[in-house]
């Protein structure tokens, strides 16, 4: 990897940070985030402009640039990508370590006295915002929007932004229609005595609409604003998508409504005019809901006696909690995918001792068997196909340069998923195709035991999912061991692989209760710094538990596991998981043999049926 | 309980809150909150002032007054109590119920136009003021300072504000010396840059002094403040208690001492003239350290810009990690009070089944018991003790209308503790002096599981005490069962038996990691309304923890218990438990067993050692 040359690229922004074509007045420093302007964790190509600018192209970062200096912010993961990635106009600013300051410090310390310090309103969220401005005022600075975004002004060969087809999705995948979910929406906010709601996360906008695109790569999202009143529909969107036929119909575009359910179409560009002229109309008392991590330049819109801010919308809790047909559709989807990972590793189990296998061709060949089952779309993410030291890199993803041949003298961490228009998976496997040693097997079973302990946890309704992390981590914390990720996310429905507003981590800040039907994933780890990696990821599905007592009359919650992939038992010592435990995997296996068997004997596909039941043999525990 | 009549009181404070001696402008509503001008857990009886004006004698209620209206703010655990206690007068508003205002929205709802809102500014802490103050402000109102407090006006038989002789405690007990800690207090002053720390909190101004006092109850603590530059001491306390040879000697008051450690001791009263004295005096960058728990009256001594607010001082986090004098104080103390405990539960075994105890007796008995040790000072708070249903109110405290007698076909729970001069103890048993059914051992089992699940748990360095609260619950969890508080709380060292900044609850506010040499309380429960209660609480030390392996060399931590009474064999189902249980409980009562039997032979107490022996015995799991 050999860094990007910037020194003529900051020079440019240099000059537009002054030229008054762009600026009100000159900014003497200017930020330019990761995100998009709908703060999405997944970016089009036309959004990377800190990659753009700096080089550095890791997931997250922020790049700050003065008359005189370049810094960027990034995270433990990113220290080593970065500083290849960077030339020297860039100096490395390390998040977590002890002596590296914040933006803010950071800005103070090299600005001089009374200075601007402008940023792309679209792309900084509003809580972000609040509390730079609030620092950079407190030090006799400003922080300032600057309209057009400069990286964009010099960005000759900036890629168009994406506006492809879009999917209608059917009631049969969707469980409850467009028309329905405006209805219980505009239920949640006359409870909360809000006019308005403003969608601006991108899969909320497809949820609601039931509609999905390919905006951005896997994420199945399009490009796209919503603003809901109590009796209208705006839909900011862009290019001809809105002329499909389909969509026409789906959306009932031309066909004569009652007037609540009838949706403005308008340009993607014109959100914020219009919402400043909703937020000009509004007469007292009459609220407009967003999101806190809306963006300034949407917040700012609404006059601020009028907004109302919560961390997660109405849209975000409904759409965490799956109803029937959406669960049907993920259950499927997982056997889809099992019978293709069953494929995958028969395959590697033939293929690796010959030595010809890399983690890239594992990668490919896992994504073309997924792209063999029925309404697969595309992968759900980049696969993560890791062997030996590269398993230890906890966001790994092959490269030529740092691609391994898969042995039968490594472990081999397979850690990926795919959307398919029924839903969406990601599973990690972690499997030897030679002879473990025994202390790889004991790592891999303290991993199995915490995965086991979360997915056969009973907790009671309304239990919170950071409550659930230390059952993940206590087999590996009685020898001394740990990971130092979180144990869950959620999972969406044929939707962003990562959504919120539940997961399980031993970090609390803003998860919502768990309640049945809700998705996250079971996925603890282990790590050996230089000599292989250890994760067993399960999806799971929250569902009501039988109790013997019903204390209070609160309900109980468990996990049932959609993914339904073999968790390899050679890596396991049996005789470190208790009775329970071993009759988990038994059970497990056995429900993976016959829901997977028959899909694949459905399929044809005799020889990976072979594997499965190979695979699902129970373990015997010798007391 | 009959309630109090408050008519004429309300009237009469309700003229002062118009009369120009107590009050710049009338105020048309006056806030009487629960606490103390340091925000102490446990109050004086001249600190009782919402008890005084309401009757409501609860530990937690704020009542608010206004001129035609009277209502009272207090949580679950006092509804039936506050509702016997007060008179038509009062409106009861019951906190954590949906339709229950807010203290600012009840007052924005019954003002007039323009009210001003008064409240004493030494009773209310900063933080709470700053959050009602910018509510009301919105609204139109003022929240306004009243110098004297009003019900103070009005209580003609207020009782003397208590200043009792001091306690010295030498090097034997504490381990550091005061002067010792005013070092370590101003080095961490130096690496914040602050030049000034206000102490503010009770058992902080003990605890930096090496000085114990008697003026509240259960608190072994004294009315005082300090303000610690980094030259100067100022010691603000009244009486005569300076006048003791030993604290003189202690304090070095009479000796040449370097400047910076001699101690100026000036009047209780002054404490917020000096501190406005030193406020005026700052110059840019010399900033003060408080608590932002401290009361508005002293935050607001100091100039905002030169204030430096955190949720706990340097003291608090020292005061919780103990030396080994002190934790070596802390085993000592826990076999004396576990002596007493044992010579109770003889007692008990032999005179309940006579039909003569009564909880009052029995919690009086245990303090007998406790009062016979070395170095007994008092009770460390109300005892309670709890047979049938009454053991199923959490806070449950014995009095005459309520007390029960103890048979042999009820479950018995007493939860108690002593303040000796080596340290504070807090101790939950929970008993059956006849047969206890199935269900009741069954409870039981689960609870005990849950105490040894976090007794035994092994975890890294630098976690949360949250992190642990779920161990406890799981048992219960599995079927379907609950406790509705938290694990653990913090315990001081011959102080508070409640303290912060440790502990072990699903909430997660605030809670510093725990460290090796810090005492919590571990004390699941389970409880059964208008049945029985069942909790079994040990005080437990952090110690580092032996592991197999030690990743990223962050250690381990697990707990090493210093209660050391009995856990009653007779209550468990043994074949609920595992081995690994099974072996931790016959562990911990082989270890009552040697080091408590020692001392019960040492002080000839061979009946209750007799009793020991035959309650110690190991259980046997039959698989």
């Amino acid at each position: 990897m050999s860094p990007k040359i910037t020194t003529e690229l900051l020079k440019h922004l240099r000059q537009v940070m002054k030229n008054p074509k762009y600026v009100q007045e000159p900014v003497q420093a200017y930020i330019v985030p990761s995100g998009d302007a709908h703060q999405s964790e997944y970016i089009a190509p036309c959004d990377c402009r800190r990659a753009f600018i700096s080089g550095f192209d890791g997931s997250a970062g922020t790049a700050i640039v003065t008359e005189q200096q370049a810094a960027m912010w990034t995270d433990g993961r990113y220290f080593l990508q970065a500083a290849q990635q960077m030339d020297n106009n860039w100096t490395l600013m390390k998040m977590g370590l002890k002596d590296t300051p914040t933006q803010e410090d950071w800005l103070v310390s090299v600005l001089p006295e009374g200075s601007k310090v402008g940023v792309d309103p679209f792309i900084i969220p509003a809580d972000q915002w609040k509390r730079m401005s609030k620092a950079l005022r407190s030090a006799g600075h400003d922080l300032v929007p600057v309209k057009e975004n400069l990286v964009d002004t010099i960005w000759a060969d900036c890629p168009q932004r994406p506006c492809k087809p879009l999917i209608t999705l059917d009631l049969s995948y969707t469980g409850v229609s467009w028309k329905d979910k405006i209805v219980a929406l505009r239920s949640k906010m006359a409870e909360r005595k809000v006019m308005w709601f403003v969608v601006t996360a991108l899969d909320e906008v497809a949820w609601l609409f039931n509609l999905r695109g390919s905006d951005v790569e896997y994420n199945p999202v399009f490009f796209a604003y919503a603003v809901i009143g109590m009796n209208t529909i705006r839909l900011f969107i862009d290019g001809d998508r809105m002329m499909d036929p389909a969509v026409r119909e789906h959306l009932q575009l031309d066909s004569t409504l009652e007037p609540e359910f009838k949706i403005q179409v308008m340009p993607y560009g014109s959100v914020l005019s219009e919402l400043q002229a909703v937020g000009a109309g509004l007469s007292p008392k009459e609220k407009v809901w967003l999101s806190d991590k809306a963006s300034y330049a949407l917040t700012e819109a609404v006059p601020k006696a009028y907004r109302y801010l919560t961390p997660y919308t109405p849209i975000c809790i409904a759409k965490a909690v799956k109803n029937t047909s959406e669960t049907e559709g993920m259950r499927r989807a997982h056997i889809k995918d099992a019978v293709a990972l069953c494929e995958l590793f028969n395959w590697l189990e033939k293929e690796v001792p010959k030595g010809t296998v890399t983690e890239i061709i594992a990668a490919d060949k896992a994504e073309e068997f997924r792209s063999q089952q029925k309404d697969f779309v595309e992968l759900s993410f980049a696969t993560i196909s890791s062997t030996g030291p590269n398993g230890a890199i906890i966001h790994y993803k092959p490269v030529p340069e740092t691609n391994r041949t898969l042995s039968v003298n490594e472990i081999y961490l397979l850690d990926s998923g795919a959307q398919y228009k029924d839903g969406t998976t990601d599973v990690t496997r972690t499997m030897h195709f030679g002879t473990p040693s025994a202390y790889e097997k004991e790592c891999f079973t303290y991993v199995l035991k915490g995965h086991i302990a979360v997915s056969a946890a009973i907790f009671p309704n309304g239990t919170k999912g950071h409550l659930l992390d230390s059952f993940a981590r206590s087999a590996l914390w009685d020898c001394g061991l740990d990971y130092l990720h979180g144990t869950g996310h959620g999972v969406g429905s044929f939707l962003n692989v990562h959504e919120g507003p539940c997961g399980i981590s031993y970090k609390t800040f803003a998860d919502e209760p768990l309640e049945a039907g809700m998705i996250v994933s079971d996925e603890p780890g282990y790590y050996e710094d230089g000599s292989f990696g250890i994760r067993i990821e399960n999806v799971v599905l929250v569902i009501p538990a039988e109790t013997k007592y019903n204390f209070k009359n609160r309900g109980s919650l468990t996990f049932e596991p959609l993914t339904l992939v073999p968790i390899q038992t050679k890596m396991i010592d049996v005789n470190l998981l208790t009775q329970k435990e071993c009759n988990w995997v038994n059970d497990y296996h056995q429900k993976c043999r016959e829901v997977v068997g028959a899909e694949l004997e459905r399929q044809g596909r005799h020889e990976a049926l072979q594997w499965l039941i190979r695979e699902t043999e129970p373990l015997v525990r010798v007391e």
